[in-house]
């Protein structure tokens, strides 16, 4: 089993209600794989870093089974920086400034030796640079899961439609689905971008949960109602690390099989927003995981007779 | 089995995105007692109304086995009339006008005849009214249920705390339990408002679903994804409804038996919102409940292996 991880890695700086962090190691593929690999290896991350990115991160990782083969180091330029501040209600965020540094001129290229992986991952990137990996591979993935933004529906829709007509799973939030299919109806969202391409589309919610939609079917995964949330950066990352990285684990695509992979990836990220940046997902074993499961199922699991027997 | 309903019976006229309608009938009482008759009765209705109020509304209600013997009829006067504009989202409305009428001087006094029921409903009104209520009860019943809103926390505060003292389910929104709380966290609000009194909390979430909480136990109730939200209005009261005729058919006021009786206030709640005021629930069979409630069975259903054997 194999999972190719594309996206950022990056440094962050993060303000939120209960404090403010240092600049940190953060980037979508950094999430993924620390997400990812509780359930699978080798994990082929493909991504751009510059000099300055910490050895160490790179060490910790290769010890979690990820093989950075695909990660180019530009040793005389600057990672990829972001830094925002969130508001109270954590849904919402400003960004206070975007260093693109080394993800600017992002030429991925992918290792002969992940060719045959079962599942790729497109993490939040331009569709020029997901799409510029689909045509790298030799051979059709099993599975193509692709994360964007609004960003991209405004910059580069072009683009981003040809990806989406390449593709097995969507990830997107509320209002991009809203964005991307000019509905203001969730329902009437899905079936609109269900014909852009994708076999199943997957709306995050944050704090509300996550909506799974597929042909004429709908899942719901409910997020854990958390005392405080730290730090929401990263979590829809771990989010689909997780869920990706329990599919490769599985191989079970079926509507069942995605509906099993978004709780344990709602599992994970609920653990990622407790500590700044990849601070908690760093210390978390397996049964840490199977413990909050298990939340999972005891705070949807309801018995009931039909009324009219 | 027996449950008591106090609440308004009123005239609406509602604004959507989707149209407008006349005056129609509303009210909390009503909305509840259309929900609550699909699974239990007698229901006692304690509300007053105008002499304006179509007499064939109260004989539709009686003929569901509502007793109204506890609703006054004041020949002279007014019925409550409330009209809003719903927007977009459909959370939030402005109130573009609201005539209390015979609502302003509302004595309720409670019939003998239901001295011995095992629910009472307490809905949205003022919390002297609800407290007049609740003092009127000889014997005090099996479970007290209480529903209302901030404009009570910011105008009569004192008298909201007194009656939460003795109740044993609070039916809030998210923004009111925060608002009643002073905490952002629901978890930590739910903590908070426990300590005043109820039993078990609600805390309704509209289109994001439902929690419960009671003691350290926490319970999700998903909303059904709808295509459109027709018209909201009544959705809280319906809900309410269908969960305390439930409760009053299985007599089960556990935790669990609570859990079930949300899923079904839920469904319930999701027919109201398709057509303007009370016209879908008042052609629902129970065959169409049954077939909702397997919705949701199906909407949360999954299967999990632990991942850490």
């Amino acid at each position: 089993m194999s999972l190719i991880v594309v996206g950022s890695m990056a440094f962050d700086a993060i303000e939120t209600p209960f404090g403010k962090s240092d600049k940190i190691v953060g980037g979508a593929a950094t999430y993924i794989s620390w997400s990812a690999s509780n359930f699978t290896n080798p994990i082929y991350q493909i991504s751009v870093v510059g000099g300055d990115f910490p050895g160490e991160e790179l060490d910790m990782l290769s010890k979690r089974g990820v093989n950075l083969e695909g990660v180019q180091i530009k040793k005389d330029k600057k990672s990829f920086f972001w830094s925002g501040r969130y508001h109270m209600d954590m849904n919402s965020r400003d960004t206070l400034e975007t260093q693109l540094n080394v993800l600017g001129e992002f030429e991925p290229v992918v290792p002969d030796s992940c060719q045959d992986a079962d599942i790729l991952l497109l993490g939040n990137l331009s569709p020029a640079v997901q799409l510029s990996v689909v045509a790298q591979m030799k051979k059709r993935p099993k599975l193509v899961v692709l994360d964007t933004m609004n960003f991209w529906m405004e910059t580069a829709l072009d683009d981003l439609e040809k990806v989406l007509s390449k593709i097995d799973v969507l990830l997107v939030n509320d209002s991009e689905a809203r964005q991307l299919s000019g509905q203001y109806s969730l329902v009437r969202a899905a079936k609109d971008i269900l014909k852009m391409g994708p076999r199943y589309l997957i709306i995050k919610k944050g704090e509300h949960g996550a909506l799974l939609f597929h042909k004429d079917h709908v899942f719901f995964a409910p997020a854990l109602p958390l005392e405080d949330v730290f730090d929401p950066t990263g979590a829809g990352d771990t989010f689909a690390g997780g869920f990706a990285g329990y599919l490769d684990s599985t191989k079970d695509f079926s509507f069942e099989g995605m509906k099993s992979a978004i709780i344990v990836g709602s599992a994970i990220a609920s653990f990622c927003v407790e500590k700044f940046g990849t601070t908690r997902l760093k210390e978390l074993n397996r049964n840490d995981i199977d413990e909050r499961i298990q939340e999972f199922v005891d705070l949807v699991n309801f018995e009931i007779s039909l009324v009219s027997k």
